[in-house]
This record gives structure tokens, C-alpha cells and sequence, in this order.
């Protein structure tokens, strides 16, 4: 194996980086429950020693936090650039956007994301996540008015209403959505916006 | 308060009957877990001895398997009266009547279809409730196949994908819709049904 086979494989035991120990503990987390989940299981899920896992963590928790930084951040900044590319267009052209930039993140950072809906507010660290999540929710929820009162999404609907089907429709997707399956995660962001929008009517 | 007024409370101390036993457990089931959840707990919450429970259910699992019956067999009954209702119409009509009412049998047995939409198959009482629950979704899915093939539900979207989002949006209500708020049951189907038809957008 050539250095640019694995360019991020550090040298020594293999699998052993603070990268592969964030990806196994979310899945891990995302099988068995955060809480029913033990540093002592996740070294044994891992082949290492405790130790080993607190050279890259502090603690369960901060593994935590990595995963559901790793979820707001992605989140967040997909709406950020959805916003900057449609400055000045209607809030329905921005909300298609945001929605679709949000599928895409969701797609490709589906295990982080997975556990970020899963969150309860367990602890302080929980609800501070569920914080970020309501802040960005209410970003997109701020869109659907706006469109609503532009007259580009259907008024017979209350808004609040639309948010929340469009919030459960994207959020389930991490029920079902396998990004190696036969939808690549480019495809399913046009896929779901295109059945939100327009419908799953033949006519369109 | 006249018999009128509750007809199904039984002579006795009020809120000991089975039903309300039942209710209250699917609540806490839904609150703290099953898995969670004893007998103590629910006597407890109930404020009655564990045998006054038993003299109504022989087990804990005999109380899921009420709970869970509830939910199958309205989901089960929606599909069959929405089929008999729309026999020899295309599938398309016969799929969106079964929708309408599915939505209606999730926003009138909320709790218990809450439930059900939890169960994991941790047990065989579980597996056999995700595989009645399984056989519903395939008669949907035979349902979304048909109406595409049909020419009336869009072609550029694969028809298990079609299957996957109605489930995510349908199941989803679990997650945010009450009862008692500003959508009753009966208008919930319709706006479900509108949105995931004919989509948000306002040309509708």
C-alpha cells in the first residue's frame, strides 16, 4: 500500500487514529445507545485499550461532542452557503436550496447526523446540541413563511405545519438511506426537494 | 357527571379499569422505554398495587401485545376499508385513500401507533408486530408500484424510494403531531395527503 492509498493512515498500529475511533464510537453509539455504551465496550468493539482511546478523548462525552459538532457544523454551514448562493432570490428558491444542501449533508454525514437526531438532552453537552438543531430548524422555519407570504409555497397548508413535514421527511432518511446503495447522496438531495416541491404526481 | 358523560367507566374507583391501565402504560412505555419500564413503575404511576395491574394483564408483555394489536389492527382495518372503498379505481386513488386513512388511524391512536413505530423486535412479540407491520407496508409499496406503472404517480423517482418517503413522512407525525392542537385528526389526513401529492409548492 502506497502512501497515497491512505494519506490519512498515521504510521504505527493501523485503525488506531483519533479518526477511526470517532467513526467506530458513532456507530457504536448509534447500535447499542450512548448511554448503554461504555468506553470499556468501545475499546473492546476497537481491538484497544482504554487507554488508547483516552489518548484521543478525554472522555466518552467529548467523543459525543465531536459527533454532534460534526453534524451542527455541517449543518449549519450548508445553510450558511445555500443562503449565500441564492442572496437575493425568493425565500422559496433559498429554502429548495437550504433543503437540499441539508439532504446532502445528511447523506454524507449520515452516522454523525443519525445520532444528532437521536439526542434527547440528557446532559448539558445534549441540550446544547438541541439548541444548534432548534437554531437552524427555526432558520428554515423563518424560510417557509417568508415563502408562504411570497406566495410561492401553498397557503392552505399553515406554515408551521410545512416546516414540520418537511423537518420529518428529511429527518427520516436516516432510517432507510444507505449512501452506498443505489442513490448516491449527490442524487437523493434532488430527489427528496423534487417529491417536497412539486409532489409525487405523475403530472410534473 | 352522568352516565353519558363516560360511558365506558365502570362502577368502583374511578381510573382502575383496564383500559385505563392501558393507556397509561402505552404512555409511559412511550415516555421512559419498555424495555425501561416495570410493573412497579406503572402501578406507581397508576397509584395501585401491582396486583391490581395483573388482575387485569398477566404481564408486561401482555400489555404491549394490547397496545401494539391497537395500532396494527387500525392500520390493518384502514387499508382494507380504503381498498373496499376504491375498488376498481386506479391504484393511485386506491393509494391515496390508504394514506388518508392510515394518517387518520395515527392521529386517532396516537400513543399506540408511538409505540409501534418503536419496537425494535427484541422479542418474538416484537418480531411478529414488525412483521404484520411489514406486510402493511408491502401492500403500499405494491400500491406505489401499480399507480407508477400506472402512469400516475411520477417515474423519475424509483418506487421503493416513493415507499420510503411516504413511510418517513407518515410516521414522522409521531414526532410532532397532538391531537388536541390546532389540526384535528380528520384535516391532518388531508394536509398530509395534499403535501405528499401534490407538494408544497403554491401552483396547487
Amino acid at each position: 500500500m502506497t502512501t497515497a492509498d491512505a494519506p490519512r493512515r498515521p504510521r504505527g498500529r493501523p485503525g488506531n487514529d483519533k479518526e477511526t475511533v470517532l467513526r467506530r464510537a458513532i456507530d457504536l453509539f448509534n447500535r447499542q445507545g450512548y448511554d448503554a455504551t461504555s468506553i470499556t465496550d468501545l475499546a473492546s468493539d476497537l481491538g484497544l485499550t482504554k487507554s488508547a482511546i483516552y489518548h484521543h478523548f478525554p472522555s466518552k462525552e467529548a467523543i459525543l461532542a465531536a459527533a454532534l459538532d460534526e453534524a451542527l457544523d455541517g449543518l449549519a454551514a450548508a445553510v450558511a452557503s445555500a443562503a449565500d448562493a441564492t442572496r437575493g432570490d425568493r425565500a422559496y428558491d433559498r429554502l429548495r436550496a437550504t433543503i437540499e444542501a441539508s439532504v446532502a449533508i445528511l447523506a454524507s454525514h449520515l452516522p454523525a447526523v443519525t445520532l444528532l437526531l437521536r439526542v434527547r438532552g440528557n446532559s448539558p453537552l445534549e441540550q446544547s446540541a438541541l439548541e444548534r438543531r432548534r437554531r437552524i430548524d427555526d432558520q428554515l422555519a423563518g424560510l417557509v413563511g417568508r415563502a408562504v407570504a411570497e406566495g410561492d409555497l401553498r397557503a392552505d397548508v399553515p406554515p408551521d405545519v410545512i416546516s414540520r413535514l418537511v423537518f420529518g421527511t428529511v429527518n427520516s432518511l436516516v432510517d432507510w438511506y444507505h449512501p452506498d446503495g443505489p442513490i448516491p447522496p449527490e442524487r437523493l438531495a434532488a430527489l427528496v426537494s423534487g417529491v417536497l416541491f412539486d409532489g409525487l404526481h405523475a403530472r410534473f
